[in-house]
Parts: structure tokens; sequence; C-alpha cells
């Protein structure tokens, strides 16, 4: 799938602006755009940034086609000359990335795009477009996981993902956010994860009784067989049906690895405990109950308080569209320019609104853990020449009351980069992991997290700092600009 | 794209199913599906039928290659005799469908497959995710131009759509829902629909003065010249630059087509009324002024209430994610088996839940039309043999109170099959209409709906009755299983 042709997904407002550039002959002159996001999605207190493999497949295949060039030449809008230049078009700047599975937080740069303008602004409308989709979709799964606390999650969301990429990509974020697999065959395929499935109720119906498909099911995948119980009475007919088969299948001495019920409609509280009661009383405690009906980390955490007898999770609608916040909203701003020959000048997007106004220059993330804990305890956005010694005190500051500090004694905690070389000079110097252990990752990231930063309602909100010399250049700037 | 192969897109359980009906012998029993849908989306009056045309392209590029063959066979579930037959596995069966475009109320088979159970089961997945997404984004969008009344509406969403095909084929809905254009270049090329964009914020940061950017556009692109006025100060800077260029090109005599101001931020009815007192002041009254700030078909709305001064609206991720309601509820059930050599019987799913339980049989759908009006009269689902003589006089019923009934007169009323034949024993036997087409129809569509059924809030609801033949084998099946 990565050698699709994505060159022309992209707004049209790219191409004019850099036909823009191309005729004022400013093409080459270098600038830095940051991607970041203002909120986190769905009130969580945390991102989990996913997508960057994708993001990488799609700059490494940039490449203007015959085909594509003709097309924008039917537009009318395009020079010759623009067009003839497009034709030897490549990405030949440099790409620093917070690696996928990474837990971060509004305004930090994700990514850092270091090249001539002509190519930096063209791949913003991909860019985004593919972080902030599968950023999306493994928060959401992070929290779904998160609810169900112990238990396996399923992803279950194709038949209703925006679209077969939303299904494919939607599923390797789910699963780096959490979940334990996916129904999803070709996300297995793609990216080598686990796929799980059972059978549908058009598998019941096409037999004349639905004990004679539970049989037949049960014979032919007696160690992975989750029987769904609610095609025609839950707990009057499809439960004991699946007893009656689960005590043949051991009469016969035929050994079930995992097998169980899945409930797909009505009142799963109710119907999973008195489920589990005749399950326990046929001697079959070992049965899992699964459900999968419209589930997300509320009614999950609402069930689980109820008691509910489920271990076994299918999430589908809600999570795969990220129903209560189906947007991630990733911005590319320009943070900093440098004219032919001269140096990087820092840049400002002004905005009535504070938060809207940009953090300028060309900035790396630093984060900081407590030494003996573990514990993430504070993110400091800084310029890129900015260094830290750890032999030192740092004072860190509440970024909405400067006033407030908080030092952190030499010695007792230790400072990580966030963004990593991915492309330097055009070249991929990357190399991306394995989707499950990007699982794995993400994983060990939300244990530095205390659990205050982890509810899903109402969280603490994790301290992302200024450093102080980003934080007066970009006073300094804001200053320069209302005296103007 | 449409060579991608897509096999494997489906949900892991079809492929267990079709182990289960192959090994039982049974993969050859003919069945009928039926793709509906429970609910309107965004609690609209309607909804609009789409994504044919990739549903088709799917169907035609089914295949097992190698390469998929050997990585099911490496999940250890599946047989070798199995996966053999996989690898001459195609589509052979019958599919009618509803026109893209078309209107489309709830329980109406959107899609009817008639095929070996074997083929019927597998597409499942991928054609509800297809339909699903693009039915979803058409009806938003028709909601969204609805609301924008005779005003331009763009599409403007990709970077926030929930993956490439979202991006992709999402503008493709939102075209045939009624937006005039897309800013995505890529539908734009695949789908010859006409794209649209201008300039953003990095192109005016990247010059050291607002107007010298304002210039450089305008001299570039003098007949498509909208200018983005809110990088700095829209009111203070960003109109009077503005009007300061239109001013120039004037006065050098270069004609515009079509020029103006986008507000991109702000209070847009407050800035809108004020560019365009401004702007008429300084002899532009032909400049347009155009809005695109997290826009959906409520804002759009109220601003005409307020009575901004906006003809042309971008809308962005609201549209593309259908952000109220980001999922399509279409469902795909049996309705009906034919074991060798016997006839078809009608199936039906039992559920607590009155409104869950199918429609069984092979069903079509007749609309019927006001012959004076030429207004939508009602819906009926039918069994597949039956006819109406328009010479006759016609009874319906209300579908929720039986004994309330209306009658059509003999020659006052026509009627209409809403389902098409697609597929004739595994060949397309249907051309998909361009794209731009299928938008004026699905605009005339629209106008054979009273305005009762389009309010964007608490619309009418739209009479869908069964036939009396229907209603009653639905009832007779009913009673027979409670009585088993």
């Amino acid at each position: 799938m990565s050698t699709r042709n994505l060159t022309l997904l992209t707004d049209l407002y790219q191409l004019t602006m850099m036909q823009g550039y191309f005729e004022n002959d400013v093409n080459n002159h270098e600038v830095v755009f940051d991607l970041f996001y203002r909120n986190n999605p769905s009130g969580n207190g945390y991102a989990i940034c996913c997508g960057l493999e994708q993001a990488i497949d799609y700059i490494k295949n940039l490449h203007f086609t015959d085909g594509d060039i003709e097309y924008l030449d039917s537009l009318n809008i395009f020079s010759k000359a623009f067009l003839e230049y497009l034709r030897s078009f490549k990405f030949t700047g440099d790409i620093d990335a917070i690696p996928e599975g990474t837990v971060v937080q509004p305004n930090e740069p994700l990514m850092r795009v270091k090249a001539p303008i002509f190519e930096a602004q063209f791949i913003e409308t991909t860019l985004l477009n593919i972080i902030n989709h599968q950023s999306l979709i493994a928060t959401k799964a992070a929290r779904v996981v998160r609810a169900a606390e112990e238990d396996t999650v399923l992803e279950f969301g194709l038949r209703r993902a925006q679209g077969p990429d939303a299904g494919i990509y939607g599923a390797r974020a789910a699963v780096i956010g959490g979940c334990h697999a996916t129904s999803n065959v070709l996300t297995g395929q793609m990216f080598n994860v686990p796929v799980a499935g059972t059978h549908a109720h058009s598998w019941v119906m096409s037999f004349d009784h639905e004990i004679d498909a539970f049989r037949a099911y049960a014979k032919l995948f007696p160690n992975k067989c989750i029987l769904l119980v609610d095609t025609y009475d839950t707990l009057g007919q499809g439960v004991p049906n699946a007893i009656a088969v689960f005590d043949e299948m051991k009469a016969a001495g035929i050994s079930m690895d995992s097998y169980g019920i899945r409930l797909d409609s009505g009142d799963l509280a109710y119907l999973s405990k008195q489920a589990r009661r005749m399950l326990d009383d046929a001697g079959h405690e070992d049965a899992v109950i699964s459900a999968s009906c419209d589930l997300d980390e509320y009614l999950i955490a609402d069930l689980k308080r109820q008691g509910a007898e489920i271990s076994l999770w299918g999430v589908g609608t809600k999570l795969i569209t990220s129903d209560d916040c189906p947007s991630f909203g990733g911005i590319y701003k320009l943070a900093a320019e440098r004219k032919t020959g001269g140096e990087f000048i820092p840049k400002i997007k002004i905005s009535d609104n504070p938060e809207k106004v940009t953090n300028p220059g060309i900035k790396k993330v630093l984060r900081i853990y407590d030494k003996t804990t573990g514990k993430l305890k504070v993110d400091l956005i800084a310029l890129e020449e900015e260094t830290i010694d750890t032999n030192q005190d740092l004072v860190v500051r509440d970024p909405k009351a400067r006033w407030k500090k908080m030092k952190l004694k030499a010695g007792q905690y230790t400072v990580r980069e966030l963004l990593v070389p991915i492309f330097r000079a055009g070249k991929c110097v990357y190399e991306s992991p394995q989707v499950m252990d990007i699982r794995s990752y993400a994983k060990e990231e939300l244990e530095t997290l205390w659990d205050e930063y982890k509810r899903l309602i109402n969280p603490a909100s994790m301290p992302v700092d200024l450093s102080d010399d980003l934080y007066y250049l970009k006073e300094r700037m804001l200053d320069a600009y209302k005296t103007e």
C-alpha cells in the first residue's frame, strides 16, 4: 500500500502558494515548520502520537507523474515553467519527529520540518491528515483500554470507519493505543498484528436451528470457540444452546483452549451476570463472556462499576471514529525562515486569541523525569541550542502563571529529548519499529504518567513549560509587533 | 486508485464463517442480503446514498493473491482445502442498488446482494465501510449546503479527515451532497470535480510585510484573488491592505474576475459586516467575502440569521468528519436463503427491540410521487413480485399505526422502482455516472422533497410503509417463531 502515489493529496492552495514562491524566486528560502496541536482530544490528559511510519512513506514516495502534471496544467492556473519545475520535485530537507507511541502534550512540536519553503509548504496537508487521524485513534484506544482495566480489548470497527484507510490505519493506531487485536484482516497482514473474530448472526440464521450453527462452529474451531448467543433469545435459548454444545465437546473429550459466548445486544450488565451464573452452574467456569454493542470507554467503565461479568470487549464504531471527538486538531505553523545566505529568523503568528499565538524559533521538547520514581515531571519546550545540566538545580514555571515555580534538585531528575532525526537532506535516517513494539513502548510511556493524568474525566493537566529563553523571545516579538 | 487490492479488507469472522460454509458443503446455497440503515444521521429527515462506484470497483477487483493466501495460512486457523478454494474466488452473484445521489430512508435496502452465501457473506464488511462513509458525508454536505441557501460551499477538510481515503472519498461525497468544489487536488483529478483554494497564513508570514504578500498574490492570480486578511489584525490592517491592493490592480487596469477576502478567525458576523462596509466604501462592491472557521450547518444558519455578509463558505473539519454524528449505521442482514434445488425461503432476525426485527424476503423499494406536484408522497417496501397498477386507487398505511390510511387516487400518482441492476451473474451491468452528474441528480432529488422534510432541526419524518404482503409475511414469521 505504501506505493500509492498520494502526491496530489493536498490542498490546492499549497500549489498556488508554491507557484508564488517559484515566481518570486524565494522557493529555496529555508523555513522551519512545526506540526503541533492545541488541545487533547476527548478531554483526555495526554495524546499518543501516531502515524509517523505512514508520513515517512508519503514523503519517500513524493513525485509528480506525467499524469499529475497534465492534470494540473488542465486547471489553467499554473505556468508552464512552474509545472516543468515540479517534474523534478522531491523532498530534500530535514525532519525531526517524536516517535510513535510517545505520550505528548499540546503545543509540543510532534514534527519539525526544515526545508526549502517550496517543499515544506507542500507537505503540510498530508502530514496533518496522517498524524491527526492516527493520533486521534491511538489516544481514543488508550482511553478505552484504560476503562477495560486488565481485560482484553478488540478493535471491531472496520464497517463503520470513514473509508478503507480509516479502517486500515485506524486499526493500526488502535493497536498502538493498547488494543490487543483487530478484526481487520488487511491491517493484520500489513502490520503483523493479531487478528480476531468468530461468527455473526448470519451464521446462526443460515442454519435451521441455532444449536446446529453452534455445533458446526465448535467442531470447526474448538480452540477459538466464542458463540454469539443473542440471535433469537439470549438467556432462553442462546446461552442454554451454547452450554449444551460445550457439554458435548467436553463429553467427546475435545479440548477447548479458549471458548465462551458473545453478547451483542440487550442489557449487558444483567445478561452477563445471568449468563455467568448459567455457565458456572454447568461447570464452564473458564468460559469467557465477551460483549460488543456500541461500546466506548464510558460504557465499559459503567459496566465495570455495575459488576458486569465481561472480560473481553469488542469495540467498534465509537473507537474507530473517535465518536465523541472525531478530529484531532493538529496544525502546521511557520516557526523560522532563512533567506539565502542569511541566518534563521524566528517567525510568530499573532492572534487576538492568546492561546493561538505560536511559539517562534527552532525548538525542541525536553521531557523531565523524577529520577527516583521514573515518573514524568514536566515537559519543557526550549530553543534548539539550549542545554540542561542535570548537575544543576532546574527551575520550571507554571506556563499560565509564571510566578508559580517548581525547583528540581540537581541529580534528582533526568532529561530526555523527544524529537529524533527522521530525514536528513531528504534521506530517511530512521527505521520505524514494528507495530507491536510500538504498542509495548506506548504501554511503557503510559506507566511514566501518574494516574491523575490518566483519569477518563477531568484529568489533571500535565505541566508543559516554555524555557525562559523561548518565553522572552516570544515576549520580545509580541512587543515589537504591537509597537510597530 | 481503483486497482488497490482490498480483498483482505474484511473482518476475520467473514473468513471463519466462509470456512464453515465450505466445510459444511453449503457454500453454494444462494442467499439474499439487504444493506440498509435504521436512522438518518444528524437527526436529518433523509439520507443521500453514496459510494456505489467504489463498491463496484471493490467487487470487480476481488481476488486472493498468493501473498494473501500465504498470510491467511500463517494464522493457523484455515484448512489447506479452504485456502486452495479461495484462489479461484470471485463474485458471481447479482447486485441491485439504489443509484448514488438518491434520497433514501431508513429500512430501505440500499443494496440487495443475491449470491452464494460464501460470496455474499465475504463482501459485507467492505460494502458497509464504503457505503456508510460516503452516505454519511453526502448527507452532512446536503445539510451544510442547505444552511448556506444560495451561497457557494467549498469542502476544505482534508487535513482533518480520518486518513487519506476519508479525504479523497469524503470530498467526492461532499460534492455529490452539494458542495461546489473541494480543496483536495487528488479528488479533483480522480473524479473531475472543481478544485478551489488560494493561500494560507504562511504565505503572508513568509513576506516581511502583509501588503507585499497580497501584492505578489494578486499579480500572480488576478482572476482568482481571494486574500486572507486575518494573519495580524483583520480590520486594522488586513482589510485595508487588501483594499489598497485591489485599488492598485484597478488603477493598473488589470481586470479581476473573482476577487475578495477570506476571514478565518474571530467574530465572523461582526467582521464580515465591517469588512463589507469598508470594501463597499472603497468601491469594491463586487468583492466577495468568504469565511472558513470551524463552520457547520448550525453556525452557517446562525450567521445568516445575524445578517453576516458572507457569500462563500469554506467548510472543513465538521463536514469531512460529520462531527456531530461521525458514523452512518448501515447494516447487512440475511433476508432469504435457497438450498440447492429449492425455493428462496424468507429469513428474519428477531430482536427484543421491535425496530431491530428485520424485514424478511426478497424486497424492492417503490417510491410514489404526486403526479401534479412531482413531490414525493410515500415510499413502499414491497416484495419483489408485487406490482402496483397506477390505474387503481392505492391505499398506504402509517407504518407505526397501521389503522391510519392514506388513499392515493387512480391516475394521480406515479411509481418508481429505486433498486436498479448493478451486477448480473458476477458481471457489472451498470455504468456509474460522472460525479458532477450525480451532484445534479442529487439536487433534483432534493427538489422532490417538501421543505418540511429538509429542516435542519426536527424535520417531518417521511412515511415509509411496508406493502400488505410484506407486512403479513413478517407477522406470520414472528408469530410462528413465538409459538415454536
